[in-house]
């Protein structure tokens, strides 16, 4: 159960690429695309991205396509940090953050969101300590900070009160905010509040690069796009780092993407896609209590952490964590495969405490996979669990 | 007459598109592809090139693929270049490789090909100077050299005899080269000597990483996959870059991309590819020999550098140099679009010599282009030439 969809993808989506690639007859749609992005896809985001944004933006100057949000982190960090420069990660984090801050020579600083205690039951219950964050930021020259919301892997979405105290910092400790939002299209509807884009708080467009992904907005990894949006400066300053990395990205999908996009506006499809990815969250949810793997609920996302105390009888001795020895034991005794989240901490910059603490006793499951994968995944769940009760 | 390509793409490479991403069933299609380059593609590269390199290239350890040559040229030179470190660039050369440096930190150190004289008649006449060469390597420690082969803007195909002597100071001097030849299926019927590959001399595979692109190989600049080939030391440095930067290449892409370098095995299409290139290209330089604005023949890929001596009457001012005013004439005045060649020299390394005196009297057309588009551009630069003689 990695970490990409086995889902079919949606007949209106392939249709788009049909559509973009196959019967067009341009022979431009195979030669280079605009380096900031395919005019009909800088547009079609713009419509989608302003009311959410509660701004208009401008499709020429604020936004830039990208190959997937992994060159979105790469081109903004590349753009911005330089050699020395501390950049502030929240703890468990997406490993391309640390790579991309390691290879502009910027120096990670890291907080953590902690659970209330490894029984929680909802991603709600991680929290940041403001305090520590407070501390942080007095004692360190910040230049840029990640957030990474609805979260991976903790599935946990940012309550608006937790934003505004971020926003605040920002201002007064005068850093840029990466917003990274690619599950924003999934916030589950039990969720106490609705979701807020960062850069929609008073002040902060103008310091904050909003990123997002195709990939995970319609179940497409492998196409691999993405974008930045920010102010027109920022947005330069990224230009000049991607027009030398790829210079521009795929034609055809972006047309592709454009069409899906101006697709949904009719089609409802972000609603149905919620809706199926919220039924595939409840069962494993259940599956995973029911053999006493306790979850925690996401709130958005398509990852559950959940805690393996209750699995015993592994080998231990791997260095990086309990949590490995867990995972490679549940893929080979029960097949099943999760992702150790010590993965998304580093003894690098911390120490092993947390990663061992915390990470140690949590493996990431998750859902975006066909129900009959999951059903299969119950039944090898609680073959391996009944036998050994 | 910008650079890439507006002539139809070949219906048996959108055939493959289609084959790859609309008719295919499999899901995986539209996920996450290998990050080093999707199996059944470097299965295709490495049957294509072995080969050509007279070994046997391991498509696994051997081979990256990447987001276009650009980003093949990015992510070999963040993995080799440090800051300080010294690379090698031969003026004129593309822009992307002082920028890829300058991001990298590194130095460019510059040597210039230089025509025997501005009525040259050849590509072949441009020449680089071996004994300024050595002098540059005695003096400098450099880390890397960068070989464009065939010569974008130039026209030239290097030399068997040539390319040893790179060689030999690669050995002597101990650098890495890169090989940039993504012009390489368009080296013309009529060139003194068949075109060698750069990694194919003796030794040269382990010291050489050899970029590629689909984008040139197909005409679909706009597909956005290249490739670097190398040992797999060597291959597995740019990995650690190239993970972070994009992760991985558009999968979808990938495959037709494999599928179109299966059917060329039977269906002959590099060779008649080359064919109508080099008809156009006749075209083109009797179309520029005829109004007076004499014509480099090139040995390779799909530009020509024709000298603009005769070409009076411009106001001049662009500080850039003489090119720069030329160029933006004949666009207004006459309405055919060349590339001012200073584009491809910087004063920042050298000064203003080099490219005031060789660049300012040439500009590079291309011929890419339907044969439509080239008569309307001999009609546009007769009428200009004739009214004006």
């Amino acid at each position: 159960m990695l970490g990409f969809p086995t889902l079919n993808v949606e007949k209106f989506i392939t249709e788009s690429l049909n559509e973009a690639a196959i019967n067009n007859t341009s022979p431009l749609i195979h030669q280079y695309a605009r380096s900031e992005g395919h005019p009909r896809l800088v547009q079609s985001l713009s419509k989608f991205f302003s009311p959410k944004l509660s701004r208009t933006i401008d499709p020429l100057s604020e936004i830039v396509v990208t190959v997937g949000a992994t060159e979105a982190i790469y081109s903004t960090v590349q753009a911005f940090v330089s050699p020395g420069d501390k950049v502030l990660l929240m703890q468990p984090y997406y490993d391309s953050y640390p790579a991309s801050i390691l290879l502009a020579g910027g120096v990670p600083v890291l907080t953590s969101l902690k659970p209330k205690n490894l029984s929680a039951t909802s991603a709600e219950d991680w929290e940041l300590d403001f305090s520590e964050l407070r501390k942080i930021l007095e004692t360190n020259k910040i230049k840029m900070l990640f957030l990474n919301n609805p979260h991976n892997p903790i599935g946990k979405v940012f309550k608006k009160s937790e934003l505004l105290k971020i926003a605040a910092f920002a201002k007064e400790f005068d850093f840029l905010v990466v917003a990274d939002e690619v599950y924003e299209t999934l916030v589950y509807s039990d969720n106490s509040e609705p979701f807020v884009k960062f850069a929609s708080l008073p002040d902060m467009f103008e310091r904050t690069i909003t990123i997002g992904s195709v990939g995970k907005m319609f179940g497409v990894t492998g196409w691999k796009i993405g974008w930045c949006i920010s102010s027109p400066e920022i947005i330069k300053s990224i230009q000049l780092v991607h027009q030398f990395v790829p210079f521009s990205v795929t034609t055809p999908i972006q047309e592709a993407v454009a069409i899906c996009l101006e697709k949904t506006e009719k089609n409802n499809f972000f609603s149905s896609n919620l809706n199926k990815y919220e039924n595939l969250r409840d069962k494993l949810f259940n599956n995973l209590k029911e053999v006493g793997l306790s979850p925690m609920l996401p709130q958005g996302g398509y990852f559950i952490l959940a805690n393996t105390s209750s699995v015993t009888g592994f080998e231990s001795g791997d260095k990086r964590g309990r949590d490995y020895d867990v995972c490679k034991y549940l893929t080979e005794k029960c097949g099943v495969t999760a992702i150790p989240p010590a993965a998304f901490y580093d003894e690098k910059f911390t120490g092993d405490s947390e990663r061992k603490k915390t990470a140690g006793y949590l493996a990431r499951f998750a859902f975006c996979k066909s129900r009959d994968m999951l059903d299969e995944a119950n039944i090898r769940l609680k073959n391996y669990f009944n036998k050994k009760l």
